[in-house]
């Protein structure tokens, strides 16, 4: 992972091309390293004044060609205080992933997470004094397995010296290497290269930098014994060769002409304490000056914030102050950064994508228009997570917009229909209850609730906030008004090994509290089609005929949508819903057009026959698979999960790949017609926001279903591991579902309020980070033995869960396991 | 702008460094498409068989050396039947920027927009058969000016071909090649390059770019006249090189060895039949599959939607099926996209900056967290907007999101304050008439109103949409209840070359409807400061006052917030508000604690003697400006241009450079100290997003801004056609500030559900596009003189606006002002 020493700079060095004088300048900056004096005095004009300066370490990952000519004898020669070294050496002058498989297969050291972490180990061993890391041929060239090197050293993303090209075409190749770096969020530090007094590549690169805060130097120029350009010899075989290059150096060091390559090392020095200052000071600006989402700032010391300086597939790159090793930490992202991630932080497609659609269109606006992302997307979308019942995509922001597109629909749906003056003798007749006199009194008018469940949650916008039943989050919200009923539902629970559906608090809901059912292993639970013909689905269909009679006959009560999140109530406490329940709920409302039908005044019925073949029945189904959709349980949709389908669906935080906000809001053809009754544009569903489907998010959106398509879709968590949880005295029950791990812990007092997964997580923090031992290095499958597994979780009241993606591989997977079961028992 | 043509292809030609043989490739392409027959059929193996394929065309935009080594003069000799030109031809063998300005300054022929303009119309010229646009040196390879070729040519974006390096390092020169290609929204048709068989790059490269969606091929190979790799001669000197290099073309013409251009040329014909399709079903897909915002689809007929192909600078590339000329019409994107555009369409920058962040690290989640995107943009929004008064900045996805934070942030303010059970006499005094029995009637319990202007806007989830007065907008979403009071507010006008300030209907505000005062100029009224002491500012503050008095101590109305749009009301209907009113306004309710601090039951007072200092005022005041922030009015904030700061803002739109949805909201120390009066995770502002604060829309944001600082600020519309506009028959008024120019027609019925101005900017559109002499390429300053500017503007009621970026040139202003004269004219 990402690496910075107080006491020692580390940089790599990427050549525009190849053959651009990369191993030349390595040597100009380890000289040069060595000769600037750290006290700011004037630097001796020689080359041997090594003392003054920095220990320098020189490392070239791999090599291929002769020994003899490597890189590496070259600073050996010319810089004999260098400490360098050679990773991989292969004797074929080609590139090193056709070197490297000329044998065969490709060796075990030479797989990327294993060289990521030999450079690692390396950088380790040299974190004082400059350390200087020389890739081979240009960003591009492949390394051993054929990943390009910009790419296979990303983890560790060093700030970067690109050496340009002074040739004719350098500055092309220049700009777009100094671009294919950027796109993988590398800072390049300077850019380095000869003079180009014919092309002027220096001169324009100087001036086109300087525009992005990018310094240029351009080192070497005529001295005595060289013209202007490359310098005399690089594989000095003689004396006089050897004399020839030393003058060259000596030259190029103390800047004859040009710059002096101790102006760059004083630059760079200069830029690595900004750097540091820069991160050591950002946790402190951002308690000053940033209000955190669902955040009690006065909770939050100054010394509590974390602060990420970059982050990689499962990882953050986090600050450590007091680590006496790297300034910079992995940490596993284990809430998924809040329920985003799928193909990992900082993937390179999906940069690529993001800047494809942003550098074909920026943004464009999209009501009447179309274009491509968007177009794709929705057809996508339709084929898949929308397949057999969505006719329309809506685009909009985040899973709480989304959320209100979804309530609009659906209730003025319900408003367009059930506002027909209709009604029969038999709707008449069964709802003769609510004709009782005086069963009006304290009904509000005009007030269409939602049915959903308790624990639901949508989003923090008003129209959200309003589907969901009152909450802590809804305590201090002024404009807040709970607008519907919410049923306990039966929630499952892995319990020491054996696996409970219960209903916690029966309420007015359910006959009594307790267990429905127990079954053998969490899959059967997920199996609702062999469910389907048990007892407890008849049981689940009485209790919400019975329910539904109660609120809309009795209680008068009406009803403008079910809204639902399939599978798992994520921020409502991770929990884990019978699907066997919400198929039959489902069903049940499909079946009660008579209920629903009634209005104010009461007993009056749709025209249930007159609906079209396809068009929604009872209440518009609402899913929200914000959290729970495209594959981060494990589906990629509850329509999938459960087997029946909604008639409106909103989909977000997975869709667009963990990097910009976007959501999408399917609906059915029934739905949408309720929109298009007229010409009339206020019949319209007058929504909108700047940004709907803007191109990036969906172009973005497209990438990542790709590569989805290829990721492993079945529960990622070690089986036996899960079941040891679920024995631990500290914990009540366990849940493990897709890419989410959720335990619940014994306590007095549940819920969101519940400080005791905060004091959980937080040890866990400390425990799981022994700082003396930290190997600083990214925990991959090659080293998965490292006895540190820091992770940040996201506590939630009693629950501490991980969320992984689904691409995270089984050795995280399983680390992470193991060290929440380590602290869950010294927690005991 | 961008072309597409039924009966013929048009390629440009990039190279991935100099000299990786882009002449002979085009030379091989060439003689490939002559070749290769239309109908199917085999073709003859020979190279002079052009009647039986497409006409070729060949242009080098811009070359440099001796006229007779130029590629144009290598196409003719091997491939006479080719149409070969040159535009430019510069002596010096260096690259055409060197070359361009060697005699001193830069000929205007070789502007870039010239030199673009150029090369469409030879495009319009060539629009049968095949056209081959080749570049010159590498991709960002200077031209002219110095603008790298990928950059100048983007206007065009032409679908390309990429030729790729085949020697050592070339894989990394192809690849960053590619990406700077892709980043820059080009579609990178085919990539072809010469075997490779040392150092495998076509291997590579295949597979590679296969994952990619993008074909590779390889042409040449070994032949009876050449080994692997590279050809012959390349200027043939004599008849034998000639011969030589005839043989080599027929070779890789008919795929001797490896693939052949036939192959490609097949390719890529199939590829452009495709995009054609592409293109022409894209519409009817959206219309179909799409659920536009704000739009009745009824009203919307599948030729009605408009495809945008891709945009640039202020210009969108719309599909026009019916031109007899290019299959893309450049378009002015007159409603800035939903008024997010600030700097251009696709800016490189822009894109980079999100590749950047994307590649640094995606998203990371931002509760109790800090990265340096996010930090940096808080530090400059409260360094900029927020300067002198705010302290905070909490993010979220858009403006209406914004804008509920905002609420809750004021509204819960306002009860924490007012909740204090503190009252003095003096209070009482001044509101007995509150003190009437009954005066409680009918007042529902705990409602907290806003208190705003009427035509306000703030977003559509639903507690945005409560901030504003019943409207079109939000007849028909159940949820919706105007929560406050909106204020008739008195406006601007420029009405036959006067301006005058006025309010069109009393109501119970105001003594009289009708005008106010008259103002000389527009800027006249902006001056605030001058017009502080004026009668009209005594007047206001008369009318507030009693305002104020009769919602409060009358009405015994609570409000809990003042919330503004300063300056103009957009989605409202580009109200120009008197911005010496919206001084008086938050001064007055600023002044009224007393007002404000009433209960239930009436006649309590907040303890203002102890508000701290700094502390809020009567009410929080609530600027949205997330239309009007940013320059987009020519003002960076509504506190620069009323002279008042607020305590909550918002800022959105422009924000984020018209890429990806970002919204801040910002706040003063006094607001975010009710959030933090305790540890209590309840008493937080428990509101967030799973993107909040997503290092990519930070990162834009800032790019943004910096790039803004450099834009003109003040108006850009020329004040004499401006004033023209005000004196047409058709025209009841015009404003214009900033980027904004608006026109209200005359009209029986005013607002959204007018569709005055939906006719005229239909037959704006109409009118303004003589598809016959449309020139099809970009109007830029070079061109300005063409004879058509379709214009895409968005309706609103009877309103007809333009609106412009901080970036846009003045000729384009100018264009579309006499457009829209010409239109307005015709219409009376």
């Amino acid at each position: 992972m990402a690496h910075l020493f107080r006491g020692g700079r580390v940089h790599q060095i990427f050549g525009a091309d190849t053959d651009v004088g990369k191993t030349i300048f390595s040597t100009a900056l380890a000289l040069a390293s060595a000769a600037c004096p750290l006290d700011g005095s004037v630097p001796a004009r020689t080359l041997d004044a090594h003392a003054a300066g920095e220990a320098v370490a020189y490392l070239k990952p791999v090599s291929t060609g002769a020994a003899s000519e490597a890189d590496e004898g070259h600073l050996r020669a010319f810089a004999p205080h260098v400490e360098a070294h050679t990773l991989m050496q292969f004797r074929d002058p080609v590139s090193p992933h056709v070197a490297a498989t000329h044998d065969g297969s490709l060796p075990a050291d030479a797989q990327d997470a294993a060289l990521v972490s030999r450079i690692g180990a390396w950088i380790h061993a040299h974190t004082q004094g400059a350390a200087l890391i020389e890739t081979a041929g240009g960003v591009h060239s492949p390394g051993p397995s054929g990943t390009s090197q910009a790419d296979l050293l990303r983890p560790l993303r060093l700030p970067t010296i690109l050496i340009g090209s002074s040739v004719l075409g350098g500055i092309s190749t220049t700009r777009a290497a100094y671009e294919s770096l950027t796109l993988r969020g590398y800072d390049v530090d300077a850019v380095l290269l000869f003079p180009s007094p014919i092309y002027g590549n220096d001169t324009y690169l100087r001036d086109y930098l300087a525009e992005r805060g990018v310094r240029v130097f351009t080192l070497g120029g005529p001295s005595s014994t060289s013209a202007w350009g490359p310098p005399p010899v690089r594989a000095a075989t003689t004396a006089q060769d050897y004399e020839a290059m030393r003058r060259y150096y000596l030259g190029v060091v103390h800047g004859e002409q040009g710059d002096s390559a101790i102006s760059v090392v004083r630059y760079l020095r200069e830029l690595h304490t900004q750097r540091i200052a820069a991160l050591e000071s950002l946790g402190k600006r951002a308690h000053e000056q940033c209000w955190w989402p669902f955040t009690q700032h006065t909770r939050v010391g100054v010394d509590d914030v974390m602060t990420i300086d970059s982050a990689h597939g499962d990882f953050f790159a986090v600050h450590t102050p007091a680590s006496p090793h790297s300034l910079l930490t992995p940490v596993f992202d284990g809430s998924a950064s809040w329920w985003t991630q799928a193909v990992g932080h900082a993937h390179p497609r999906l940069a690529l994508a993001a800047a494809y659609a942003a550098g074909r269109y920026g943004h464009v606006m999209f009501p009447g228009a179309a274009h491509e992302p968007a177009v794709r997307l929705a057809e996508r979308l339709l084929a898949t997570v929308g397949r057999g019942w969505a006719a329309r995509v809506f685009y909009s922001d985040d899973g709480s917009t989304g959320m209100e597109v979804a309530l609009k629909m659906a209730l003025q749906s319900s408003v367009r229909r059930y506002a027909d003056d209709t009604s029969d003798a038999a709707t008449r007749a069964r709802t003769v209850r609510g004709r009782q006199p005086g069963s009006l009194g304290g009904r509000p008018p005009r007030v269409w609730e939602v049915l959903g469940l308790q624990g639901s949650y949508h989003g923090d916008t008003i129209g959200a906030m309003d589907a969901c039943e009152p909450s802590v989050f809804s305590e201090h919200v002024e404009w807040y008004q709970g607008r519907g009923y919410w049923m306990t539902p039966p929630t499952v629970h892995l319990r020491a090994g054996r696996v409970y559906i219960e209903v916690a608090d029966a309420g007015r809901d359910w006959p009594a509290s307790g267990a429905l059912a127990q079954l053998d292993t969490i899959d059967d639970v997920y199996d609702v089609e062999a469910r389907r013909a048990s007892p407890l689905a008849a049981h689940y269909r009485r209790v919400v005929h019975a329910m539904l009679e109660r609120l809309v006959v009795e209680e008068r009560r009406r009803f403008g949508a079910l809204v639902l999140e399939p599978l798992v109530m994520g921020a409502g406490g991770m929990i884990f819903v019978d699907p066997l329940f919400q198929r039959c709920l489902v069903e049940v409302v499909r079946e009660r057009t008579d209920l629903f039908a009634l209005r104010d005044p009461p007993l009056r019925d749709a025209a249930t026959g007159t609906a079209p073949r396809g068009a929604w029945s009872g209440l518009p189904v609402v899913f929200d698979e914000v959290f729970s959709g495209l594959q981060r349980l494990g589906y990629a949709s509850g329509t999938e999960a459960l087997g029946v389908a909604p008639d409106v669906s909103v989909v977000a935080k997975i869709l667009s790949g963990g990097t910009v906000p976007l959501a999408a809001t399917l609906a059915s053809d029934s739905i949408f017609r309720t929109f298009t009754s007229s010409t009339e544009k206020a019949h319209a569903l007058l929504h909108g926001h700047s940004y709907t489907a803007h191109p990036v998010g969906c172009q973005i959106a497209l990438e990542t279903l790709d590569l989805l398509d290829t990721a492993r879709r079945t529960g990622i968590w070690d089986r036996a591991r899960v079941e040891r949880l679920s024995h631990l005295p500290r914990v009540d029950s366990v849940m493990a579902l897709g890419t989410v791990l959720a335990v619940a812990l014994r306590t007095e007092r549940a819920g969101y309020a519940s400080e005791e997964a905060e004091s959980i997580v937080r040890r866990l923090r400390t425990q799981a980070v022994p700082a003396a031992c930290h190997p600083n290095v990214p925990p991959t499958a090659a080293d998965v033995d490292a006895p540190a597994f820091p992770l940040h979780l996201r506590p939630l009241g009693h629950i501490v869960y991980i969320m992984a993606s689904p691409t995270t591989s089984e050795p995280v997977c399983q680390r992470a396991l193991d060290a929440l079961e380590q602290v869950l028992q010294a927690a005991t």
